[in-house]
């Protein structure tokens, strides 16, 4: 690791260790002991500073409780990691994490009703308002992931045996979420270019309803999918799924928090996205919006009385299971989200850089894109099998030699060793960062006699 | 906000800061630009530290985001908070969240076969090997809050219309999850001193059974209960349950991670933890232990299979909808680890701190303990309507005054504005922090004449 990211890490430690002192002391302050230590640590921390400004030393914490290597990817690194990318935490988010770190953070100012979405400091309450204004939807919910936000859909509207619209794309998370509620999922077919219609999803429903005899429970479509980042016609899905009368979910994992997301022009039922993926926040984290139609169902909140005791929890809502995101992980997205609200503005430039890098591995000849092209996407399927895997197959690390080369030149995240089809994405990478990475897949392709059309 | 705590969050964001620079710059170094934000950050936090050092300055930063303000209840104040006591975060948490908050952090190295409690690196398999271990099962999984424990069994197990005992004092998320799961609560009435007993849950059973003709699907009892934290046989319920082949879950949300839990022993099917409430860990974190007889129906993998694409994703479990916790949740919890596996050892010296801090409460007269005295927890719920409310009944600031006469000493979590019952946790607090609090209380009490036994 770098000198200065490594220091970096050990003076936050150091500042970590210094505030125990103070949690361990009196309100008074602290005793004479206590004192003993602060001023050692102050000594600690100036020392680690002065490594830190003159880019010297040598590394004092190497693990975290003695089992956890420091994670320096994003500081050193170009991380293209497919999943990773808009997750990344915003330096506010890691404030805000520093601060309310600790478990039940979120409770200090928790009053009647007693329930997280209605405490007002922090302004937890404004936020879930600015939450579903964010999406265009009129009630929105924190939840611990996308996948939770599908559950409490298809926990509601899907019983034994009942059928739910899928992409043939669809993320395994709403496969398991069908599967939890005891549904079936049927997938829409692609068309030649891996995408989802709204012709293709009528006749898959046509074909369901003749087969079992019912209509589906739920259409559930990404609008970008996990595999080519694709764009779907979720806005000819959902007219379709409404001319049946079954309910649209709009699956945002890769969509809210990147790019506007506008849930009532779509006419979703349900947006869900996702905090980790796509927001810039803690996992698992995520939200489910949704309308004041769907509200009443998806958020119902208690009938259970208890026999004995005639207790009741009536604000408490089932399927959320009462209180959802309760510390680091809200205060995560809170803190992320002026910076979220403002980035989504600027999709149009991200997508701009994914088309420039694809663009340059594009150069490479042999080198394909296996997702829609050019792309409205960040999140890239490629296909070297006719570049780089060329070089893998004589190449006494074999696939391997694409990390080696991608990581000496600090690139991660691509798949270790896969040099046929894998993932990447550009998401949040600045012009400088976007550059370098092209001229890196350039030079490498160069340095192995790959031809590069210019 | 003492300067000195104030200094210290200020130091910890400039450090932020500066590592936001490493993460917008190209991996062979700073560029001139960056070098300079890099100088001038630099000469910020040495102004910074040196305010904290000499105890001088005024605030910088008083908001995260603009909107959130900064969180000292631990590092100024006792805090006495029913839930919040044990799951504030070790300084190893603190650290491991600096350095794992973004996203998907732990998803760095996830190789075949693509589950979270199977990656290496960090040591997430390990660490769920240890998990098991601590609570003495076969098998753990990290879940988002033992609530999502609780469903992930409940929509196991509960059928439409199945009865699940629970206890009287059960938690609401108890009774949500048998809801969400389509169940029905049945409440084991408690003993005189506000107990669950083998035999009124032997009794309560056959009621259930005479009257709806059916098994309850599931016994689910809280080792200590959230209200008075009294302590319940579950071994003896665990028994009863097995006798009439119910499996049975022990709530250890006030206990796993406080105290020596051993499942085989009590003869649990299910043990569930709390990671936000009771292993110093950020929220939603907690811990879903099961046998080797049960996990292949609770932890079982999906059978889902796609009719277009033939995709099955056959690794992921459907109740856990595959991941849980992917980030910063789980990492606090693996940092946290060793430090809580050594403090349940413990135990005895935290309950011996709470029972010091109740004597000298009682020893105010008119003060009342709710819970069962001695305490055998540091969770206790106490009823002071014959001391401190016969003071707020005629104090111009109502039950408001205690609160204030306990800010005004440095204490908060009381329930503010309750003078009648409430309840208070000693968990983690020092000798010396217990003494201080339990001289506070007296010296109210005098302030405001109640008499003290001596």
């Amino acid at each position: 690791m770098s000198i200065r990211v490594q220091k970096t890490f050990e003076a936050l430690f150091a500042l970590e260790d210094l505030r125990e002192i103070f949690r361990g002391s009196l309100p008074t302050g602290l005793d004479e002991e206590e004192e003993k230590a602060f001023r050692a640590k102050i000594a600690d921390l100036k020392s680690i500073i002065a490594e830190l400004e003159e880019d010297r030393g040598t590394p004092r914490t190497t693990m975290i409780a003695d089992t956890i290597p420091l994670r320096s990817r994003e500081e050193e690194y170009i991380n293209i990691q497919p999943i990773q990318a808009a997750g990344r935490l915003t330096p506010e988010a890691r404030k805000a994490l520093i601060s309310y770190g600790d478990g039940y953070s979120t409770c200090d100012a928790c009053r009647k009703p007693f329930r997280l979405d209605k405490i007002t400091k922090p302004s937890i309450a404004a936020f879930h308002e600015d939450l579903a204004k964010f999406v265009n939807m009129d009630q929105a919910r924190v939840v611990p992931g996308a996948r939770r936000g599908f559950q409490a859909v298809a926990s509601t509207l899907v019983s034994k045996g009942d059928p739910v619209i899928v992409s043939a794309l669809a993320h395994y998370t709403e496969f398991l979420a069908v599967e939890e509620a005891g549904g079936v999922v049927k997938e829409v077919p692609l068309d030649a270019g891996n995408r989802v219609t709204a012709d293709a999803t009528a006749e898959k429903i046509e074909e369901v309803v003749r087969e079992s005899g019912k209509t589906p429970a739920l259409v559930m479509i990404d609008h970008y999918d996990y595999q080519f980042a694709n764009q779907h016609d979720v806005r000819g899905i959902a007219k379709v799924a409404h001319q049946y009368d079954i309910p649209f979910l709009y699956n945002g994992a890769y969509t809210v928090g990147v790019m506007p997301v506008d849930g009532k022009a779509i006419g979703a039922d349900f947006v869900v996205g996702s905090g980790h993926k796509s927001m810039a926040s803690v996992a698992p984290s995520g939200v489910l919006a949704t309308t004041d139609e769907w509200a009443p169902k998806v958020l119902r909140t208690t009938a259970m009385v208890g026999d004995v005791t005639n207790r009741k929890f009536g604000i408490k809502e089932v399927e959320m299971l009462g209180c959802t995101l309760m510390g680091g992980t809200l205060l995560s997205m809170m803190a992320s989200f002026p910076a979220v609200k403002e980035r989504v503005n600027h999709w149009d430039e991200e997508v701009k850089k994914s088309n420039y890098f694809i663009d340059a591995l594009l150069a490479i000849e042999g080198s394909k894109v296996l997702s829609e092209y050019p792309r409205k996407h960040t999140l890239t399927k490629v296909d070297t099998t006719g570049s780089f895997d060329a070089v893998a197959a004589t190449h006494k690390r074999r696939g391997f030699f694409l990390s080696d080369e991608l990581s000496k030149r600090g690139i991660v995240g691509e798949f270790a060793g896969a040099t046929r089809t894998w993932k990447l994405n550009t998401y949040g990478l600045s012009w400088k960062q976007v550059r370098y990475l092209a001229e890196a897949f350039q030079e490498i392709a160069a340095k192995y006699d790959l031809p590069i059309t210019t």
